[in-house]
């Protein structure tokens, strides 16, 4: 199996589809720029989404769920919005078909059921969300509100990519409404750091916290916070996003409230979400040529176990040890899969393991049997070593424990390795081209010399960083003043 | 809050609405026929998919995720399901909007982003997951299939009703696929009996499992298994489906499989689901007219304590002696919800619970204190009682037990009392008219009879019941020979 997969030198992009192939994560399905996600993918998916969940309701937020269309008089009433997501909308004309008169068996849409107003599929939920809040909000009581939700979206994107970038995708979209505009930014600074947790707490996927330029920001935002990951081919890739959204929407859908002293403003706002991009991210992060390579935390299979044998007799023996062993192991709440399937040999089987990122393997045999030992092999350095079956679950719970760790500084180390400050657009350019990679660098603040640098280099903006020493200089292009260095990158 | 109930008896219809209200569980959207789930709607639905998701998990399937819409071509493919939806669909027939040059800030349907082909937003998803799992399977070592999603749908309803028939809703649909025809049904029927056993052991609501006639059956099916609920206008809520689907979605899929003789065959079918119209089931099963009544297993809160107290000092008191309660109370797994929100009054607070169905209150006042006790009041009977905090959480853990068997009782009890054999045409009439509920009668199985008395009286057959005992005798229409009694009811 692993032969199939294209290494990552010779054809990035081919390699990240057929990691995706080979372990069976999603493909695209019948439907233009819509995947279908695989179960294996979808379980990954899920753990995702259960811990997100837990941490969303821990900071106080609770689910609710919105219709999937959005009448177009309300999307079009917050215009940045609007104007950001027209472009790529799925449009609901009519709601009914009829039987084609010419062609029997065949339908056609019914040219009587045309909708009065056409009907958006939501690319994003504020619009149906705040004029609905618009009902709930009266007076500072009913603030601050806090609501998530997991929904499907759609943008019409013209060039799609598994998980990267698809018409339909699922995500989590939480949206926020507060009294004071202090407390709307805590919140979505808050969130932000929510997710740059979960990221590098689970994904073992490092990022940097920052601030968008005005011309990346949400269409509608004041602001947008986000987190920023360095790809294995050195590219960013986006992997959330928070926005305080000030008053915009709260204007847009008059949403007013009384105060304590019973004085109406309007109200402050967030929106922030994750979607199954960050399947994207977490493949191009850890996987190898062999396969993909998952972090324990986020593992839907924590340990594969094959048995090695010849007759029924030393199947049968290595059936009941093993027994014993997923016993041990369970108790630790480690998730085991036995794979004693008769049709298939342990190579094959290892390398499906190893093509599916199972964070370790341990195959048994009557040697190991008779010497009460088995070996474990571990799916991020493929090392392997043999070890006792007296405290084996112990053994694995701390290799779980490493790997994670250790996922976690092999990418920090790669992002260390592949970013660097430049002074010159020079250096810059040729660097980029070279090297790839995050490139720190002065920038004037403004969005002409942005342009002209991603109209030069394709190089973008990805983020004001938060938490880095902020040393001001000259910008890189026009020599003008900068507060402070930015990021740069090729970017997902 | 309760005097805003309309009565039960006064306007059942306006009850049902008016419970929704009270308990904040849903509202209309701005969009015709769609809904907005609210936090605590949404809290119990998410307690029904975490129950159930773990059932499908256990019993072998997977979940995964197929796109929201389904192409023209694809979806007239099964003939007999295309007719069965054609009529309800929304269609997507746009990718895009542009401003408007008539009219500053608003968009309109770009005509020159009309899609070559329509694409149906998904009222059910046999088409999509049939044209994939063409790519998936081609040897009985492929099968069984046993793949759920949870999913949003939409069916353009014209009489639309909170949870009960909205244009989208929530739901889960299992699509699995099989070597045999028996293992099929095998899978429809136990699917059926996972949703019954949910019903009664989780939602505390009794169903009759039974098959469909032809007429009711869904739209390409060769049998219906369902679950059917009284509710406590006596009318039945079908709650949930099973079906076998034969061949029919592999032959207009093209989906072969080769047997262990590399002998080719179609591939057996079967699809089941429960949707968010069980949030109506559990409403109209339990409620009274002071709200929602909510069986302890499913509900988002447990137990909501309420301190009564004068002064800042008996607050504290209270206070400190709550935070012990809770700590055991916790420790069972039971969720507390301790409201000493300054600004409500206890009176109000009650009322509030109990409109939100909690099923159990627990007061505490100075007094309470002085004597190491609490006042528990049930919701389901309206009973209270002094209990002595020392062995509180011991005793509401057998309560809320109690509770959720009492509920299962009464509502078993309801049922009883209203479903009765009938033998004539005549008596039908009268007595569904009179009394209403569920009636065991003979039928000859014609469609034509079937029609007859839908077209006179409303009623349809709800289902052949699979667990009553089969007695033979003679149609009440049409004299001619039954093999067993049918139920008929009018329904939702
Ligand atoms: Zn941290
Ligand atoms: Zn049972």
């Amino acid at each position: 199996m692993a032969s199939k997969i294209t290494p990552r030198a010779k054809d990035y992009s081919q390699w990240y589809l057929d990691i995706i192939k080979i372990a069976d994560l999603a493909e695209n399905s019948e439907v233009r720029g819509c995947m279908v996600i695989k179960p294996y993918g979808y379980a990954i998916w899920e753990n995702m989404k259960s811990v997100l969940d837990e941490k969303f309701k821990e900071t106080g937020h609770s689910n609710a769920y919105f219709p999937i269309f959005i009448p177009k008089s309300l999307f079009e009433a917050e215009e940045k919005n609007a104007e950001g997501f027209a472009k790529e909308c799925a449009v609901v004309t009519h709601y009914r078909l009829k039987s084609d008169p010419d062609n029997k068996g065949k339908l056609i849409v019914d040219p009587e059921a045309k909708l009065t107003e056409e009907l958006v599929v939501r690319p994003t939920s504020e619009a149906i969300i705040w004029s609905t809040y618009k009902k709930w909000i009266q007076s500072y009581r009913d603030l601050p509100l806090l609501i998530n939700q997991w929904a499907n979206v759609v943008r019409w994107e013209m060039r799609t990519r598994l998980f990267l970038r698809t018409a339909e995708f699922l995500w989590q979209e939480g949206h926020t409404a507060h009294a004071t505009k202090a407390e709307a930014i805590a919140e979505a600074e808050q969130m932000n750091n929510v997710y740059a947790d979960f990221s590098q707490d689970y994904l073992a996927m490092p990022v940097i916290k920052g601030l968008k330029s005005e011309s990346e920001r949400f269409a509608g935002a004041d602001e947008t916070y986000c987190i920023e990951a360095m790809m294995q081919d050195g590219k960013a890739l986006q992997a959330g996003t928070s926005h305080f959204l000030g008053q915009n929407f709260a204007k847009a859908f008059d949403v007013k409230f009384a105060n304590k002293e019973g004085k109406e403003d309007y109200v402050w706002a967030t929106s922030w979400g994750v979607s199954t991009r960050l399947m994207g991210a977490l493949i191009m992060t850890h996987s190898d040529d062999l396969g993909l390579v998952l972090p324990p935390k986020i593992a839907p299979i924590h340990v594969a176990i094959v048995p090695i044998y010849k007759t029924d007799e030393q199947r049968a023996q290595i059936g009941e040890k093993v027994d014993e062993i997923i016993a041990a192991l369970k108790k630790k709440q480690i998730i085991v899969k036995y794979d004693d399937d008769d049709q298939k040999r342990p190579g094959w089987k290892f390398a499906e393991y190893e093509a599916k990122g199972v964070p370790v393997r341990i195959a048994i045999g009557p040697r190991d049997l008779e010497n009460n030992q088995v070996e474990v092999a571990r799916r991020d350095t493929q090392a392997k070593t043999s070890v006792s079956i007296d405290g084996l679950a112990d053994y694995v719970e701390d290799l779980l424990a490493e790997i994670q760790v250790n996922l976690l500084s092999r990418a920090e180390l790669f992002r260390k390795e592949n970013m660097r400050e430049v002074d010159t657009y020079d250096a810059f350019k040729e660097q980029l081209e070279k090297k790839g990679g995050f490139f720190l660098v002065h920038w004037d603040g403004t969005s002409e010399t942005e342009e002209k640098i991603k109209a030069e280099t394709k190089a973008t903006i990805r983020c004001l960083p938060l938490e880095m020493e902020k040393e001001p200089g000259v910008c890189m292009v026009t020599g003008k003043p900068s507060k402070q260095r930015v990021i740069m990158a090729k970017a997902y």
